[in-house]
């Protein structure tokens, strides 16, 4: 491998010349400042960034873990913290925890050896504890880990009350919350609080179904769908989903059930991701999480930790969401 | 920051010791062993893996390089790619080239500097001179970048028969093929070339409609059949197409215009990816590349090199694909 030392000796300079050059620090002449360049070119020289990282003590690493990559919502979130950690030169390690205790935790010790310089937590399989423990920064994204855990997430109750305010508007009597797992202390299980809230409110009956982990393919959405409410569907003349996916697979089993969306069945999701903006038929109405801006704020949130020294802020950041009107309402 | 001094400290013993418990090294008593152990815990210590990649001159970090990973193919690709690459205690940095030449070129030099132990490129913007002066070990997929670079790809000619010669199955007499960029020497291209070969041997007329890079919204994909097909549409009876998005935006569009699919239009997309599988209406006719299998051998293919010592093979992989028959043929 090249090292700085050929390079000097390619340019007939001291290594302090060229690390000089390289760091653009103090006085050097033009012609060897072009001599020191010219060899560097030559001999496909690049400084080792970790040799570097091992004097600054930082990587300019940023650790992500996300539950599921391939889900929409979560690979346009990666796409944009990779983006806004791009600007301020920041590259990303990705973890998938699939959702894996274990695996999350195997991917914090490995970010913690990598001397990464901060995690974005978007997985939450484990309890507060162990991101407490952590001893570098870690902004959280839809989850409260603790006081001085700096946390990013869209309105989840307003979210909540928009879904459930337009199901009643459109006349729906009866209505039905289909849930993310309610176990963890989740910022999304706001929108559920905020649905028993508005149809309290209204004097409109409701109940609430669990969900199970993010289902990623068209069969378990619909299995689940099938299996958790099948002839129970009837019961109701509204649905607030907790993402797409499936308000998508649950208006496909209304449709091959002779139920009628929106005018006996209507469906609201959540996410307007992707494949939400993709799809035609149905166009989904579904509460719009702001993904760019979520993913700007989870990385600048860090970035500001990171400055600090690692003294965690009190940085809560909630963005509004917005409801886009579709055919299924 | 804790060190392993201060390790050494806590449990009463030498630096040495710590090292030889930490890398199974030499005689150590068990009493000893606990000590050290119990003082890595209490301490929160954890090796620092950048001091040891600088010994070892490996960093266990691959580089991977795609052109949109909100693209439901690539996410997928890089789902998998992870996942291959975590069973041998390898990480991954992402970086997105959104088909920018500056920003796949900055990405190479940075993983360079990172001393990335290896580099997936899915993302083909460059010449391949650039490709073949880096000094890393380095795999492609979907193109050929010289004879001593290795590639992963789907059998892309023979994904190009089947599409073709189910469309003349069916029944197809006009044919048009909607493809990638044809710019670049990329494997993809085979598609088209088989393509011609199928329509010629069954005496088929043919046209071809040079794609856009990846449109990854539908609008812009709707807006490319509009513009660059529109009123020639009725020209033909089957149309073969470069992607899923794309034969989904033109899905659409007949449905727009009164064109009967599959009775007056058949379409043919190609990936089968996760949007593929999600969407249930239209179901589409596609060529299904085993995203799962490619992924795999883009690792196995790298970390045969890195063992090798950087010393490249000419390992080709190319991997078969399946028609999956939906509803638009």
């Amino acid at each position: 491998m090249v090292g700085i030392k050929d390079v000097a000796k390619k340019a007939g300079v001291s290594v302090t010349t060229v690390s000089r050059v390289m760091n653009n620090r103090g006085y050097i002449g033009d012609q060897t400042r072009k001599k020191v360049e010219d060899a560097i070119k030559e001999l496909n020289y690049s400084p080792n960034q970790i040799a570097r990282s091992l004097q600054s003590n930082q990587s300019y690493i940023f650790g992500l873990i996300v539950p599921e990559i391939r889900h929409p919502f979560f690979s346009e979130m990666v796409h944009w913290i990779e983006y806004y950690a791009s600007l301020i030169n920041y590259k990303i390690i990705i973890c998938n925890s699939v959702n894996d205790k274990e695996k999350e935790s195997g991917y914090l010790k490995m970010l913690k050896e990598h001397r990464a310089d901060g995690v974005i937590m978007c997985s939450h399989t484990l309890e507060t504890d162990v991101y407490k423990k952590l001893t570098i920064p870690i902004v959280s994204f839809d989850r409260i880990i603790s006081t001085d855990i700096p946390y990013v997430a869209s309105d989840n109750y307003h979210g909540g009350e928009l879904a459930t305010q337009h199901l009643i508007k459109k006349g729906c009597k009866r209505l039905l919350h289909i849930a993310g797992p309610l176990n963890f202390e989740m910022l999304s299980n706001r929108r559920y609080d905020a649905f028993q809230v508005v149809c309290s409110r209204h004097q409109v009956e409701w109940d609430v179904l669990e969900g199970a982990n993010i289902n990623l393919t068209f069969e378990d959405n619909y299995r689940f769908v099938e299996e958790k409410l099948g002839d129970n569907l009837i019961n109701y003349d509204g649905v607030f989903c907790s993402n797409d996916l499936i308000a998508y697979a649950l208006s496909m089993y209304a449709k091959k059930n002779k139920i009628n969306v929106p005018d006996d069945l209507k469906i609201v999701g959540y996410d307007y991701n992707s494949f939400t903006k993709t799809l035609q038929s149905p166009r989904l109405t579904t509460i719009k999480q702001p993904i760019e801006t979520l993913a700007k704020q989870l990385v600048y949130s860090l970035q500001k930790q990171i400055e600090n020294k690692g003294k965690r802020g009190a940085d809560r950041s909630i963005y509004d969401v917005e409801l886009i009107e579709g055919d299924t309402t």
